[in-house]
């Protein structure tokens, strides 16, 4: 067969950026650094979104919906954040026909104009949690585009939240790390991740501690799939979002926020992809499985197909007729890989004469033939049993390619090429800006125990340091 | 009790403010003309969007995303788009820091951009229909902005399509127009709408044909639910939208496109409201039936009324408890009025201790005390008795206040205060000018099967003629 990608091995960005066209995926937009989202990426992150929008809802948050003009003044209220953000920003300066009075940013996140309604619905203790969410689009001007991972602008949800007390807010920035985000990502996306602290130069623009969820694509890098921050009472000072105790006295706030992006679609191919084009999970797969015709002859064949693809919903499965005959066959079964659908079955006049059909999964590209009456229950056995062996392959991928190591010298030599899980005591913040100038980067801290540090200043925590998308 | 909103005779704009800030619907956003949408007003936004989201699907069109920012010269290349929409764009200078090279509009529109993309992707006669769907925010500058009416910012979904021929395009504009909206509205909304075609001066900039559904408001106003467009070659000739026939030749496509949005939930508002507040169709409300411990004893009026929600849940209402017996009952009942639930169930101790609930509709504020166990089966008769009801109630309001004139000025003279039908032949572009001078617009045209015209020339049509929003 043709040779359709780049070969991972050979230039995984190639690789990248190849199926990512082939496989009809995005595009680049006109204006530089944005990116068009083609049907079959947007419908994986459609369902993307109903997971995780299920998650943030029994979580307890409500979704709303905040502009996405916000006056330049309000990013200045809060000086780290203004900081941080100003090299990104994109500024609207005329508006119906007329120059601005003040000038208004699109907004690259949104914790400025939610503090100031914050502080407008918040007055008593009673009015807290103020647990909120949006999905929305957000522009950051990038230097370096790359679809999916850095995009002028992107796709999220990102969650704010004000609570009465700070130990509130912990454990709610806890809680989403843990039970959405990560559960989103190990159960939906069968994508590994570690959990831990940024260090301090790492941190979000105005947070007090932020929390992450990193992956290893193929290529041994990291990914930041999302990340979580306690912003103390910075932005409540900032925008005044204050309470009445049930003391009778004053307080401000304490707020989180936290997003997860369309960058996670870049972490899905990068993890799972191989040669031959995306792998989807199954569980997140729109199309589970594609039933193929491989030629008709007299009607028989397509006939029979769609039955079993009726079969196979009427199963649960998010079955689909390939009846394309038009086309050849071998194509279609190249497309069908690019595009990552989890199971193909071939119905094919030969076999199916002999009442037969070949299911071909598309994580090992194994073809079994099948008894017809016989293929629903594969399917959806082998979807199951799909759906754990992609998370079990990345898993072992990053175990694999994750060294231990002692000293500073020695994380970074294997931060050349997987991760290395090193004390962070060897590091430090000297060895952090020495690795930065490698272009290596301190991608999270946790304690022994695999929990998230209150600091980095807490004794005995393991750092993972590794080049990063 | 107390007077919550401005009642509707004394002061519609001032009732539908009230009843929006009151609701905790919407605010004000902090520039200019943009929102803040609130979780109350978000969820049933969300509601919409699935519903019509399914339908969207249904007709075969699949979801996309195209990036907020086009090129300045893009919307140039199509010289009626750009003179429409001109006074009424955002426009960033600034990016990264810098000034741009090119100025940036954040789009009012998606045809230019998704014109660009659809000329890269159509190459054959194979590839068409090619038929996508976004759901995104749109920029509007407003001088005169009104919530969910008129904003700067809004949400909507936009679809576009390309065909091979004018027949298909046209087609395909009607189906989405019948089966999709006008379904949407009646169905979902339990609004009526009339479908007719917009008057050459009331057409989208660019189109060559605009479809409208258009509704009576609770003042007799008209508001423009949705529109629909054929663009003939207009924009496949902008953007070289072209094919290669089955025959060999080379031909440009038809494209469509066609929007609803946030617009919606103002007309909802407004056509269903009462003086008390919204009143939300029981198929469309995210909370059908609110369950209220009137107070509390010793625990078992909310273990009464939770295992209630619990019944109503699991037979397949969208029930909700509400147990904060901290806040009076009375403001609880004001506040469930302003939101709209279409039923209350009240739970208290009186009645509990002989086995009943009282039912209360917020269609007409019926109270009706009922036995415990008759309870789930009379939430499921009224939610069904009143999403027909509501529409049948606005469908007779329609009818009360449009009046069937055969002259211009009675035609005027009715537009003050509701709807007119008039033959257009009575109206013509002369009449239609004088109307405008008088803040009344030819809503829509349509024939006497109620069939929407290919052009405004065509004999014995009617025109409704009213004021609107």
């Amino acid at each position: 067969m043709a040779r359709v990608l780049t070969p991972r091995a050979e230039d995984f960005p190639r690789w990248y950026q190849d199926l990512i066209s082939k496989a009809q995926l995005a595009d680049n937009g006109p204006v530089r650094g944005t990116m068009v989202i083609r049907p079959t990426a947007y419908a994986i992150w459609e369902r993307m979104q109903a997971d995780m929008d299920a998650r943030i809802k029994a979580a307890g948050a409500e979704n709303a919906y905040f502009p996405l003009f916000i006056p330049e003044s309000y990013l200045k209220r809060e000086a780290e954040h203004v900081e941080g953000f100003s090299p990104e920003l994109a500024v609207v300066t005329h508006g119906g026909g007329k120059q601005l009075a003040e000038p208004v940013v699109v907004r690259p996140t949104s914790e400025t104009v939610i503090g100031e309604f914050m502080a407008k619905w918040v007055d008593s203790y009673r009015d807290l949690p103020l647990l909120l969410n949006q999905w929305a689009n957000v522009v950051r001007w990038e230097m370096r585009p790359r679809i999916f991972l850095r995009t002028s602008e992107f796709l999220w949800q990102e969650g704010h939240t004000a609570h009465a007390t700070e130990a509130d807010a912990k454990a709610y920035t806890l809680k989403i790390h843990h039970e959405v985000y990560e559960r989103h990502m190990r159960d939906l996306l069968a994508i590994p991740v570690v959990l831990g602290r940024k260090t301090n130069r790492e941190r979000f623009a105005g947070a007090t501690s932020t929390y992450t969820l990193e992956a290893m694509m193929g290529d041994g890098k990291a990914l930041q799939m999302g990340t979580s921050h306690e912003l103390g009472q910075n932005f409540a000072k900032a925008f005044d979002v204050a309470y009445s105790s049930q003391a009778g006295t004053r307080e401000h706030a304490w707020t989180t926020s936290w997003g997860t992006s369309t960058r996670m679609l870049g972490g899905l191919i990068m993890c799972h992809g191989d040669d031959n084009g995306m792998r989807v999970p199954p569980a997140l797969a729109p199309i589970q499985a594609l039933v193929t015709v491989v030629k008709e002859t007299d009607g028989s064949i397509t006939s029979a197909a769609r039955t079993l693809v009726e079969d196979l919903v009427a199963a649960g499965v998010r079955a689909k007729l390939d009846d394309r005959v038009d086309t050849p066959f071998g194509r279609r079964a190249v497309d069908a890989e690019l595009k990552g659908y989890p199971i193909r079955v071939e119905v094919g006049p030969r076999d199916l004469a002999e009442g037969r059909v070949v299911l071909v999964r598309r994580i090992d590209g194994s073809k079994t033939p099948l008894q017809l009456g016989e293929a629903v229950g594969a399917v959806t056995a082998a979807l199951e049993a799909d759906q754990k062996a992609l998370y079990d392959e990345a898993l072992a991928r990053r175990e694999a390619n994750t060294v231990e190591v002692s000293t500073l010298d020695e994380a970074l030599e294997a931060a050349g090429t997987g991760w290395a899980r090193v004390p962070w005591s060897a590091v430090g913040v000297d060895g952090e800006a020495l690795a930065n100038e490698r272009a290596i980067t301190v991608r999270c801290l946790f304690r022994a125990d695999g929990s998230v540090p209150a600091s980095q200043d807490e004794p005995d925590l393991t750092a993972i340091l590794a080049r990063s998308y």
